[in-house]
């Protein structure tokens, strides 16, 4: 018998509520175990909720019964949560999370914790909901020498650019829009600017490479600046517009370069076609070549799946992340993204030819305005230099 | 210390040679065990190769040797593999293979011998390569209840199919090509007859539903029959013929069907936009929704990166099939296709209306035929009864 306690009667947490109480037998029988909704922590109370009678408002509660093996951390934030987290592993329990925030800015030290306490700190679902992604990357690619990890780390914004780029909305209509869906909140800024992506890639390339790196190493672009004139001008170019977490590691010298930003992304690239709401995360391996883990990245139930999954790994004692976290970061860790050549897509003031660029047109271009692929592989002070004396709109990659 | 012994030193076990050789510090590290390849098992001797001193020919050197952890099938079939395969395991040695026939035919009898001997027999090459699958499905996808599996399964029919799609060329022609650049083997029966699909769609099934489904018991249609009208025809109503292995588990009585057969795919299916040799296998679960995964589903270092990954696994002793193998088969396991509704593809003699049909057109149409999208979900029976009286050239399903 695992009891479990849950931290936080959020979506997330709810959600793996209704899981373990939906597939329960079945779960028990996947670990040879039974497993057990002992506690749910919430300020609040849920007298019409069936699970009613495990909610609790007293944190020590869990931290001191015994019986509580694994604890789902779902309540955000690197506040509490962090504060519940450090007391849940030194009282000798495995915990388990969603909070993406806390993975990336506490990660090591948690996993460094939980190893010393030897149980588990398990974060599967808080980078693509419920996409398997972090332990397939540490076990079944775990031959390769990993090379690169480019995503489509947010719903929110790829179902943004997606209604841009489909239905022709504004950047405004189509944010106003899915804010009326429930795809994004009230206060949209940690979608829209990037930071949740920025958070998800920290967590991707902290793994996969094998060192922690922190969001403020992370330059981070959100889609705020994207009008319906670029989605055009792209398309015009055989692309799509797409806001990417991109962790790159150089063969040189083993250090990595992560950013987020939007990208231009040819059509024939699988991250092109990745829509609406959907997560799509790209790995690059030496043996393996390209593999692609796709699926819908937030949610309930999705984020649930994953939570529950690392649960029962928890409770089979097969921990993945046990002898195989990362270590600790550093500003030697990373190179800056001025090092990283690419070709780009600018938007700029006037109509004078760019060198070495190609023109593109679009029916929603401002007049006094031309939009330019440059080809080549250029390093952002390289392709500045080409626009220099031009007021620049914008500028972005193109995925290559 | 874990030695490790290849069985057939052809494509995939000379690529795992290659890949423990290269990465070998890397995977040591990893796993906290030094990884020796201690011998490869050929007829032939290989005079020049770096692994001339490993050569044997002699199954019982391996089989004798204590100090032999991990055997590696690469023989492929179900004759000696299987007779290699049964006596590595009776040894107490843990055994991995990319070897689908083998898996697809005697999984439950190897996994239930591995099980009595308390080693482990793991296989995640033999579906989609290197692509993570079946891990991902035991593990991470644990607390689902799966519903369904479909999948582009085979590489060879792909890159036909794409080259059918994206450049005119006939079936011919496109197989001819596919030989030439090393896709497709001078024999490609078992590919473009859907063999290979079918082996896949039956490993696939067993593990997500938990009995063993065998070929015999998967109908199963290659891509022989396609012509370039039929890819007209589908591009006309916004659609792209696969070869897809299905799974569809039925809630009311827990049975399976699965079958192999070319399907009219949505353009915007992710499914749709999987080109050239890729492979991508869709698995829905009630929590999860729909994941993807896709990658390089066959190539020498692909399958060896999940071969190496699987003996990485034995070595750690984390082995996720031991307590999670299926069990055996047996008539009652399946239902049959003919009880799976779906919209329906008919190209069929003559013009005259098929009702509740939408008719297609086609520049490469032959005279005298015509093409019908049969909407609705209707069982074969039905979607036959309709044709009555027709001269039936194609009958394919839509995914729906």
């Amino acid at each position: 018998m695992v009891n479990v306690a849950i931290l936080g009667f959020g979506t997330v947490g709810s959600g793996v509520a209704e899981v373990i109480h939906k597939n329960g037998q079945h779960i028990s029988e996947r670990v040879s175990n039974q497993i057990a909704l002992k506690y749910i922590l919430d300020i609040r109370d849920f007298p019409e909720s069936i699970f009613a009678g495990q909610i609790v408002h007293d944190f020590s509660v869990i931290e001191q019964d015994p019986t509580v093996g694994v604890v789902v951390e779902t309540i955000g934030g690197a506040t509490i949560a962090l504060d519940y987290t450090r007391r849940a592993l030194m009282a000798g329990k495995s915990v388990v999370t969603s909070n993406k925030e806390l993975v990336a800015t506490h990660g090591y030290e948690l996993m460094q914790l939980a190893r010393e306490k030897n149980v588990s700190y398990l974060f599967e679902a808080s980078v693509g909901g419920g996409i398997p992604i972090l332990k397939p990357i540490r076990t079944c690619l775990a031959a390769n020498e990993l090379s690169e990890i480019t995503g489509i780390l947010n719903g929110t914004t790829n179902y943004i650019l997606t209604r841009m780029i489909r239905a022709g909305l504004s950047f405004e209509e189509a944010l106003r829009e899915a804010q009326a869906n429930g795809y994004a909140e009230r206060n949209p800024a940690a979608d829209i600017e990037g930071h949740d992506a920025c958070r998800k890639i920290c967590i991707l390339a902290s793994l996969a490479f094998g060192r922690q790196i922190s969001p403020d190493q992370v330059p981070t672009e959100g889609i705020t600046s994207i009008t319906l004139a670029d989605v055009e001008y792209a398309k015009s170019a055989g692309m799509k517009i797409k806001l990417l977490g991109r962790a790159i590691r150089r063969e040189a010298d083993g250090k990595v370069c992560a950013y987020v930003a939007p990208h231009l992304v040819p059509d024939e690239s699988p991250l092109a076609n990745v829509e609406g709401v959907f997560n799509a995360i790209s790995v690059v391996g030496d043996a393996i070549g390209d593999v692609m883990f796709y699926g819908q990245g937030a949610g309930k139930l999705p984020t649930a799946s994953a939570v529950v999954g690392d649960v029962m790994d928890a409770a089979k004692h097969m921990c993945y992340l046990k002898s195989n976290c990362w270590e600790a970061g550093g500003p030697e860790v990373v190179f800056s993204q001025e090092e990283v050549a690419s070709a780009w897509y600018a938007r700029v003031a006037g109509e004078e030819p760019v060198e070495g660029a190609r023109k593109l047109s679009a029916a929603q271009g401002e007049p006094g305005e031309s939009a330019w692929l440059i080809e080549g592989a250029l390093r952002p002070a390289e392709v500045r230099a080409r626009l220099a004396g031009r007021e620049v709109k914008n500028l972005y990659r193109v995925l290559g």
